[in-house]
C-alpha cells in the first residue's frame, strides 16, 4: 500500500492560493499543480523543484523485427551513443533545465562496449521477445527487471531528487507500451495503436495486427500485472514500472513523458495502487494509447505540442512549467499585503 | 506596409528540423515555433531567445465604474505598487526565466507619486472613458497613444532584446478588449464577453450589456482602426497597439499574453497589415474574445492552463516552451552524424 501525499498540505496551499494577490483560480491548473507539489512535499508552500533528475531507461524489442516502426534496431543503439554524446532532444532540454540526466541500457540488442559502463550497469538482456508470437519475459524476468528499476530510482534519490523525471529510448517501443495501455484498460487494438515514430498506414495496419496477435495470444493471463508484463510488455517496460512503484513509496513525485511511461504507470498502479497520485503527467503526445490512458488515470497533461520524440523530452518541456507553479505559490504578494493606493 | 519574416530562414529552419536526429515531425508545434523564431530574425539556426524584455502596461478604465469587475479601481494602483515591489505574479515569473521587466502607468487613475518617476514616465491621462456611454479617447489621444507605444518599444529594442513580451494591468480591461475584439471581427457582445478577473453571472449579464452598448453606440464609426481605438479602447490598449506596430517595423518578435494584447494585436493587424507574421501566441485564456481573435489571426497557443491573470504571466509561463524550441533546433544532432552502434 502507498501513502498518499498529504492532505493537510494540499489543503494549506489551497488556501494560500486563494490568499494570493490573483482573482481566485487565475492561474488555472497552474494552482492544481502547485497544490499537487505541496502535497507531495507534505509543506506548503513546497519548496522550489530545483533538484531534478531525468532517467532514460533503452530497450529494444522483439516486434521491431515485424515493421512496426519507421526505423530499423540499430537506431536505439546509435541514439543512446548520442545521448551519452549529449546530443538528444533530451541532453539539449536537460541542459536548458539544469537537470541531471542519465541513459541507461537496460535491454538494448547491441554492444555497447564502447560507451561508459555506467551506461550498461543495470543491463538484463538483449531485446525482450516479440509479442505477436512469444512472451516478452519469464516471469522471474519480469521481477529482476521491477527490482532493478526499483534500485536505479533509490539510486536518483539518493542523488538528491525533489522530482524525477522519466524518458524512454527504444525502436519499438510503443508497440508494447500500446498493448499493455489495451491489456490494462480492456480496450481493442485499434483503440490503441498509433504511428510512433511516423510510420505510414501500411506499417499502422501491420502494427495494429501485431498488438491484436499479442493481446488474442495471451488474454487470459493478462489480469495479473507481472504476467502482464512477461506476456505483453518488455524489459525496460517492466523497469520502468519498477521505477514508478519505488519513487512512489519514497514519496518521490515523478513528472511523466509519452505513451511508455504512461503505459508503465497503468501496469505499476495496478501492481501497487496508489503510484498514480504521486504521477504528473508532463504532456499529451499523439499516441492514442497515451492519451486513453491518461484518461483512465485521471491525469490531466501540463502541455499539449503534438511531441512524439520520447527520450523524456515532453516531461523536460513540461518542467519549467511545473515549476513555475511551485514558484508562484511561494512567491506572490498576499491580497492582504497589498498597499491601498493614492 | 510590414516587412514579412524571412521566407528563406524559415525554409532552412525546416530544412534542418528534418535532418535532425529524430523522426520527422516528433517534435510537433515545437518545429513550427523554432522555424517562425528563425524566420523572425532572418538565420537558421536561430541564436538561443536569451535577452527577452517584457512591459507591463497599466491603466484604468470608465467602465470599471459600472460594476464590470470583482474588483474596484483602487486595485490597479495597488498592484502597479506590488508590480513595482517585486511581488506581482509577472515578477516571480520574470525572475524564474530572467526576463527583464518593467510596469508603466500609461493610465492608471491614482496618484502614483510615491512610486519611481520612470513608472510614470509615459502616462499619458488618468483612465479613459466608460465606453457604454462616451469615447474612451479623442482620436488625438489615440495618436498619441499609439506614439507613445511606438517609443516604449523602441526603448525595449535599444536595450537588446531576441523578444519582446507584453502584458497588461487594469480593473475593467477586459471589456473594451472584448469590445475591440467584436468590433474588429463583426461579432455580437455575448460571443466575446468573459467573466474576466472571475464575476459572476449578474456581472457578466451587465458587462455583456456594457459592451452590447458601446458597440451600439459606435457601430458606424469603428471601421477605421483609430476611431476604433477611440470609441471603444483605452489610452492603455492604444499604447498596446502602438508598441506592437513598432516591434513589428523593427523586425523583433512579440510573444502575447492574454485577451488585452490580443486584442491589441486585432487592431494593430488592420491598422498595419502584416504585424500579425512577427507574433507569437503565449497562451489560451479562459476570454472567449482572446479565443476568438487568436482564430480569427491564425494564431495557435503554445500552452492551454486555463490562466486567466493577464500581467503577461501567460507569455511568461510559455517563453521556456519557446526557447526550448529555439534550443532543439540549435543543439540536437543531425541524423547524418549519428554513429552505428554494434
Amino acid at each position: 500500500m502507498i501513502r498518499p501525499p498529504s492532505a493537510d498540505a494540499y489543503a494549506a496551499a489551497r488556501e494560500r492560493l486563494a490568499a494570493l494577490a490573483k482573482p481566485t483560480g487565475a492561474l488555472g491548473r497552474l494552482e492544481d499543480a502547485a497544490a499537487w507539489v505541496a502535497s507531495c512535499q507534505g509543506e506548503s508552500p513546497p519548496r522550489p523543484l530545483d533538484r531534478v533528475r531525468l532517467t532514460v531507461l533503452a530497450g529494444d524489442h522483439g516486434v521491431s523485427h515485424a515493421g512496426v516502426s519507421a526505423y530499423p534496431r540499430e537506431v536505439t543503439g546509435a541514439m543512446v551513443a548520442a545521448m551519452v554524446a549529449g546530443g538528444s532532444g533530451a541532453n539539449v532540454l536537460a541542459r536548458q533545465h539544469g537537470v541531471a540526466m542519465q541513459v541507461l541500457d537496460v535491454g538494448v540488442d547491441g554492444d555497447l562496449a564502447a560507451l561508459p559502463a555506467a551506461v550498461r550497469r543495470h543491463h538484463l538482456r538483449r531485446s525482450s521477445g516479440a509479442i505477436d508470437r512469444e512472451d516478452a519475459l519469464t516471469p522471474d524476468e519480469v521481477r529482476t527487471a521491477l527490482d532493478t528499476g526499483g534500485r536505479i530510482a533509490a539510486e536518483e534519490i539518493d542523488a538528491g531528487a525533489d522530482l524525477l523525471l522519466l524518458g524512454d529510448l527504444g525502436i519499438g517501443n510503443t508497440t508494447p507500451a500500446a498493448a499493455l495501455v489495451a491489456a490494462t484498460f480492456g480496450v481493442g487494438a485499434e483503440e490503441v495503436t498509433g504511428r510512433g515514430t511516423g510510420v505510414d498506414d501500411a506499417a499502422l495496419a501491420r502494427k495494429t495486427h501485431v498488438v491484436a496477435a499479442a493481446l488474442s495470444r495471451s488474454a487470459v493471463r493478462v489480469s495479473d500485472p507481472v504476467e502482464r508484463l512477461a506476456a505483453l510488455g518488455s524489459v525496460d517496460l517492466a523497469a520502468g514500472v519498477g521505477f514508478l512503484v519505488a519513487a512512489a513509496r519514497a514519496g518521490v513525485p515523478v513528472l511523466l513523458d509519452g505513451i511508455v511511461t504512461v503505459a508503465e504507470l497503468a501496469v505499476a498502479e495496478d501492481l501497487e495502487p496508489g503510484v498514480v497520485a504521486w504521477c504528473a503527467a508532463g504532456h499529451r503526445s499523439t499516441e492514442p494509447a497515451q492519451q486513453l490512458a491518461l484518461d483512465k488515470l485521471g491525469l490531466v497533461p501540463l502541455l499539449d505540442l503534438g511531441l512524439r520524440l520520447g527520450e523524456g523530452t515532453g516531461a523536460l518541456t513540461a518542467l519549467p512549467v511545473l515549476r513555475s507553479a511551485v514558484l508562484l505559490l511561494r512567491e506572490m504578494a498576499l491580497l492582504a499585503d497589498l498597499a491601498p493606493a493614492g
